[in-house]
């Protein structure tokens, strides 16, 4: 398993004994997970290992000991070469979807609350929770099922209709604050940290983001060992574009890659709520928060990200930019995707989608380039976001002679 | 790839060499494929493959050339120790769930659809359907789109709006019945004969089912080669049960398991329509066909299912059984799936998970047995099954105090 070497803050690079800590006491800076490494890794390690799940990469993960896993079995997940929609889009040959909605509670969030349950588990925690706007109260919950935990879910109360019924069935337990995500983020910050709770994406922020660095090892792994060009990554919080990078990074310090340096990474935010790119786009390193996010793609709507400043980093540091897109942008991408490739995603797919789509339009993304796209969630939840667009189909009598005519 | 020695007749045993057929035209018994395997082949075959999709069991998929194969990338499925779900259910120790709900569409389905999809393509067809209770459609649809051929669905039209919406955002033609499946499997029938367009579950149905033996080839690799004692499996058609007991047959065949002549297998259907488990119980051969299924779990609701009588010989060739179980124990069984594993299952996944409850309290399953429970579709497709058992959350303002009064 994981040998954790320290907590170090990303802001102050102050240094901390691993423990139940995610905000550095000097400089109130987040904490990330830095590991050492006993003995040498090379890409044979990993693509020899039967194991499937994303715990196949447990040398960089932040468990201990093995028997603390909490899993859901799911496997490596779909890199689809994209040759349907990289014709339509003009021609690209080496087009990606990763395609993380096959997870077992469907969405990429499987990945940070797997790793934050099964840190709680090994803390001893007594019970788990997370602030969510959907993916990850079913994946926290499912977690928690798993482990034996009590779970509290704290989202607004205005989230899809499935994604309550999906989280309720894992026995989680529901708290639908009348307000936006960001006031349900605060309630359970409180709530997590006065009765030694571990709300996955708060208080166990530093193990949960180590979670979605799979997306990037995976990635890697399935291209062989070979960097892409560009990522596109939908980007809510920003933890898990900020995740991905951390990602490359480590398997380039293990030496199974030796040059990031090219690799651009794109941001894509839904028009309604994207402070992170309006920060980009105006060339300002404040990310003013959006008070009330407006946009079909709820699971993107994080006014007050926690990590925006650091998508901007990041943005600079890989040659990146960012990119909004409109609801109606968003629910054509998600019909051109699942046309063109048969993948139903929800909006944050869309969004990234829509925003390949729209900087391929405007030359910034080459047809020459290898691009891997995010698809981070399931269709399934959001169905009511495309059914407009949709044709309602016109029910027909058991009869031979009038199916064949609406047919031909 | 499979080099297909024959298709053969299940009643006379004539051969035919392999084409667009599915009938004997002797007897009008269904065909099945037969394989030449060439090289000798042992588990390490198998195991080494780095094609984590079930095509990594060429040599016995019936597509003969690799380059047609339609594929949306889904790897090897969970196979999840339940040792939550069997602790509650009396102490088994050896109890798991093979999660099929995390297919690229969201059901096992993916299995015989993307095979027969490939022989469509393979055999150069202009397009392709299927008649289905809903999840079949998706899945034909989504590889139609990966193999840009046109899809043509027949459904009931009372099937759940989510499964519509899934199905044509993928670009399938909807036709949807007044009548039951058996009427739209009529229609589809004669559409597909008259136009010679590939009907999936119909006119494909040889190549079709030897898509969801792979639902035994996957566990038995899961379980290194040893042959569990139990298998649960749900019943509509019969055709999946069928194909699965093929796979352990041909598993054996090629000798990498030696001894299937204890293996168990269980048919479960539902209360409101279980025309083969009604069959079993009263000791008939005959399977009566129910005229209007009622039940919840639509996806099994076939009441003249193609392969009842053939699902009937092989529990009495695998000293088999059949249970049912009420649509108040299938949403139970949802619920408790969901509880205990973190696995979010549909009505069939209900059905499967109810009927080995009971069967363990009816002591016809003993906890010292192995048991493998096949889950085969997702609780997103259906979640208004369960909605009416799960708590409304009451919502909060965003004030502390209110939230940890409700909390504690």
């Amino acid at each position: 398993m994981g040998i954790i070497s320290a907590l170090r803050c990303r802001e102050c690079n102050k240094e901390y004994s691993p423990r139940f800590l995610y905000i550095c006491e000097d400089c109130f800076g987040p904490l990330d997970v830095q590991y050492k490494i006993e003995n040498g890794i090379d890409k044979h390690t990993f693509e020899n290992r039967t194991d499937l799940t994303y715990w196949r990469y447990f040398e960089i993960l932040p468990i201990e000991d093995k028997k603390n896993i909490v899993s859901l079995n799911g496997s490596i997940t779909p890199l689809q070469k994209a040759d349907n929609l990289g014709n339509i889009l003009g021609g690209f040959k080496n087009l990606y979807i990763k395609n993380d909605s096959v997870n077992p509670t469907f969405s990429f969030k499987d990945r940070p609350a797997g790793v934050a349950v099964s840190k709680a588990k090994e803390m001893n925690l007594a019970a788990v929770g997370c602030a969510s706007t959907g993916n990850l109260a079913s994946a926290t919950a499912a977690h928690a099922a798993r482990a034996n935990l009590p779970c509290y879910i704290f989202a607004p109360s205005d989230i899809e209709d499935v994604k309550i019924a999906q989280a309720l069935s894992y026995g989680g337990k529901f708290v639908a604050v009348d307000g936006t995500y960001d006031d349900a983020n605060r309630i359970a910050s409180v709530i997590g940290d006065s009765n030694g709770y571990g709300i996955v994406n708060i208080n166990m922020r530093p193990y949960y983001v180590e979670g979605s660095k799979t997306l990037a090892f995976e990635v890697l792994e399935q291209l062989n060992w070979t960097v892409p060009d560009v990522l596109v990554i939908p980007v809510g919080s920003g933890a898990m574009l900020n995740a991905i990078c951390k990602g490359f990074e480590e398997i380039m310090n293990l030496g199974l890659i030796h040059d990031i340096s090219n690799l651009r990474i794109i941001a894509a935010q839904p028009d309604g709520c994207a402070p992170i790119v309006d920060a980009y786009k105006n060339r300002s390193n404040e990310v003013i928060p959006v008070e009330k996010p407006d946009t079909v793609a709820k699971s993107l709507a994080i006014g007050d990200p926690g990590d925006g400043l650091y998508v901007l980093k990041r943005l600079k540091q890989f040659n990146g930019l960012g990119e909004k897109v409109t609801d109606a942008e968003i629910k054509d991408a998600i019909l051109l995707l699942a046309k063109s490739e048969g993948i139903f995603t929800e909006p944050a797919g869309g969004v990234a989608v829509g925003v390949l789509k729209k900087l391929i339009e405007e030359n910034k993304i080459n047809k020459d380039e290898s691009v891997v796209c995010y698809v981070t969630g399931n269709g399934l939840k959001t169905t009511e976001s495309v059914i407009d667009l949709l044709p309602t189909p016109n029910s027909v009598k058991p009869d031979i002679r009038l199916v064949s005519a609406m047919i031909h």
